[in-house]
């Protein structure tokens, strides 16, 4: 590259690290709030991240830093700086779009949106968050104009989570996915087979739980050098940069289960985290490929590999040792009580072959509510109907039904698909490793995980986000997005446990 | 006031505002560093807290903030606004009277020096800190001057801890407090009592520990809605306004006391946060009087309430129900247990009596350091000379001798004396509060700390940094600063235990 060039890298180089530092600090407060604040300190803390976030919109909108970015030709630069420039243009682009006090609105407006939603919940009232809700749908419905589409109005909120994605390609893969599901779930109906899981309910103390958590973790290679883990009321990840990943987990005493498999998910999203080489932080492309992607790593790693046979084959004396009253349970028994699957009301309790209808109904309905085709007053009714057809269920309460998820109150229209694709990659890229590396299951079987995070890191987690998430999934696997290798992990696992042909 | 000067002190608010955000953001983020933070998130950390120390110095420094803290006119501002505009005058002025590379430079110093410390203190090796030691001497000698001073160079450092405190007052306190601590020392040696402790290091799990420290807060008015509780290495207290104060505690499996009295030491200085009005951070006094001051209200809640008779007996049957092992520990054994006066090498394991010799002898060091009387190669010997002379002991390692404390390497030379003073006027206010409330300790035996909590609030907390110290002194006992009361209390409380007279 020529001098010039590499002096201007350099000063985007300082700019994107002194953004990077605020969004440190934001992400650790943020953190914070959730895991360790008293009560009092919200006014306060909302009003200290929203000086940051100021400070940081400041610096990115100044004249010096959008100059600096428009200032690169293509061809003086070499690929990682090119996509990584797209990437600037295309943020600053997005962010142009919306009016600023429209955008400031929408952070008022999601906020209060999501206390209403939180009191709506606990007081099991629709009604209380129904005017927030309207209110987030006229307002995203307004961005989309801003965004803009070329087929259907909610392609511009699909391309917010995964760039590129349609409504017209996701409609064909989860009309697949659907029929495939429907399909299994009809034929493990007829199953003789009876999965006991009542050990899975006995209390278990925290001290117990936590123990497994971090040896579970420590196992699927989180590094606790770069990493740790707090307690929250709903776990998740977050990171200031791949060497301070944290995550968050809730014991549950007569669940001990639920710590285990949550900690799995954010470890898979902990690790992917880890993995993305620092050095792409100089040119801003140290993130994932998309939240989809994000969610592949994670459900590999929660179901894929944290529900096989062979992964707790490997560690499940080390687990009757630390919970006691496994030592009762064979290894057999706790591998199907893991893998039970019964159709739930709530997505979060539901098992890897009812999870996807979750996701599809939120799909179909978003579409719906977008596209402006449902009355806000009847959408509880159509929510049930939609259970009912799909899953054989009806929501006697809101909690169970249109309030379990926190995400339309935050405005997040658009990410409800992210899990299924996830779901879906990850199978893909199951594939893939299968045929690298054809003994992968006995080295888990072994208690030896290494060679899978060996893959992961070297074919997929060090691209950060160089590539967009379909040229990596077909750098990756060679193929498109494919919901056949879901549907085949899910007939090939399900049949042996349940004793039937799928 | 006139409209001209309520529309800048409107401005002033604004300003003064932005940089609590940021301070908060900073306490928030050197909390997590010693509670949270995975080993590698080190590096990334310092730079990000640099950055925000940064944008705070630029706002301080900027021409906007000086020109209008400056514009105020005394005659125009009414008390309160009168006291901040003082203050911040005098930060100022302090700011400028260091060059500013000098003061970074200060910075990577004290930086280096306690890293270095550590390893020192790990390895037992003075010899590794000595010369860190040495260049932060000789910056804060360099550093007296810019300061200035009248009569003592290390008035200069006195005064950064409690604005106007000089050597010729301190040599005459603690004259006075050597000369009665060391009397009383010499008569409890003739005691006959012989005290038990072997039931305080009885090994005690940390859920027990948790629930007790929990409990105690609670009792001695810790408000859990403005504050919670975390644990690190070395107990301290941080708080990012009055509505969020973070206390850490460290559990110690066989020594449970120990993080019961850090959590009443720490909580002490909680309380006192929490009860410094908000109205206050508008004219930027809403922190504590000084570090001494600081120190009276923690070392009050632990000495003088934490260890006195009343407050064990008003909870000892709930201690008794939390920590099982003290069901066959009376409560006088209890009591005088956690009271025993024994002479030993480390401050922080030290008792009420022998507390302050260990400050004295760091206050005497220091003066000598500051002014060039003592040869750094020579420093261990002297400090073992004075512990022999004041505690007849002799460190036969330096971890227990001159590598304890971190204050040094930290740069903090002339702070030691605030513990001493904290005693001293924690005493001065137990005897003010007592001639206002004579039936106090009944309340406590009770378990009602209510009454303490308002009459601290209400004489000392609500004032946050209007007043300096000397005048809240003045203003809350009509008195100086005096150790008569101090040694009072001791001699009271310690011939009733020991059975002897002093």
């Amino acid at each position: 590259m020529k001098p010039e060039t590499i002096k201007k890298l350099e000063e985007l180089k300082n700019c994107l690290k002194e953004i990077h530092y605020l969004e440190h600090a934001s992400a650790i407060l943020s953190l914070d709030r959730s895991v360790s604040m008293p009560k009092n300190g919200s006014k306060d803390r909302g009003e200290v991240l929203g000086c940051l976030s100021n400070i940081v919109y400041n610096i990115i909108t100044s004249d010096r830093f959008k100059n600096l970015i428009y200032s690169f030709q293509e061809e003086d630069l070499d690929f990682i700086s090119q996509r990584g420039i797209k990437k600037l243009k295309k943020y600053f682009e997005d962010m142009n779009k919306v009016p600023e006090d429209r955008q400031q609105q929408w952070i008022i407006t999601t906020s209060e949106a999501q206390s209403k939603w939180e009191e709506a919940k606990i007081k099991d009232d629709y009604s209380i968050f129904k005017p927030s809700l309207e209110e987030i749908i006229n307002m995203t419905r307004e961005f989309l104009e801003y965004y803009g589409y070329e087929e259907n109005p909610y392609d511009a909120l699909l391309d917010k989570y995964q760039s590129g994605l349609t409504v017209k390609k996701l409609d064909k893969v989860f009309y697949d996915l659907k029929e495939g599901l429907v399909d299994i779930l009809n034929k493990l109906k007829e199953s003789n087979v009876i999965i006991k899981e009542d050990f899975l309910k006995k209390k278990t103390c925290k001290t117990q739980q936590k123990e497994l958590c971090m040896y579970v973790l420590n196992k699927i290679g989180f590094d606790f050098n770069s990493g740790a883990v707090a307690e929250s009321e709903h776990p998740f990840t977050t990171n200031t940069s791949n060497k301070d990943i944290r995550l968050t987990v809730k014991y549950v005493e007569n669940n001990f289960t639920k710590a285990i498999f949550s900690s799995i998910h954010e470890g898979g999203h902990g690790i992917y985290e880890q993995n993305i080489p620092e050095s792409l932080s100089d040119i801003g492309l140290n993130g994932a490929a998309s939240m989809s992607l994000h969610e592949s790593q994670s459900r590999f790693y929660e179901n894929i590999i944290g529900r096989s046979y062979e992964f707790w084959k490997g560690i499940y004396p080390k687990a009757q040792e630390i919970v006691n009253h496994l030592k009762d349970v064979s290894l057999d028994d706790f591998y199907k009580a893991i893998n039970k699957v019964e159709p739930s009301l709530v997505r979060i309790k539901s098992d890897e072959v009812t999870y996807n209808l979750h996701i599809i109904i939120r799909y179909e309905l978003e579409k719906m509510i977008v596209n402006g085709e449902v009355n806000l007053n009847d959408l509880p009714e159509l929510w049930n109907k939609k259970y009912n057809e799909y899953l054989g269920m009806n929501a006697e309460n809101y909690e169970d039904g249109i309030l379990q998820d926190m995400h339309w109150g935050a405005g997040m229209f658009g990410y409800f698909p992210s899990y299924a694709l996830g779901n879906i990659y990850s199978a893909q890229f199951l594939n893939a490793m299968f045929k690298d590396m054809p003994n992968m299951y006995e080295e888990i079987g072994k208690g030896d995980l290494s060679h899978v995070n060996k893959w992961l890191r070297e074919n997929i987690h060090c691209h950060g986000e160089i590539y967009d998430t379909d040229e990596l999934l077909k750098k990756v696997t060679g193929e498109e997005l494919n919901c056949k290798y879901f549907l085949d992990y899910l007939r090939n696992k399900y049949s042996k446990i349940y004793n039937v042909s799928l």
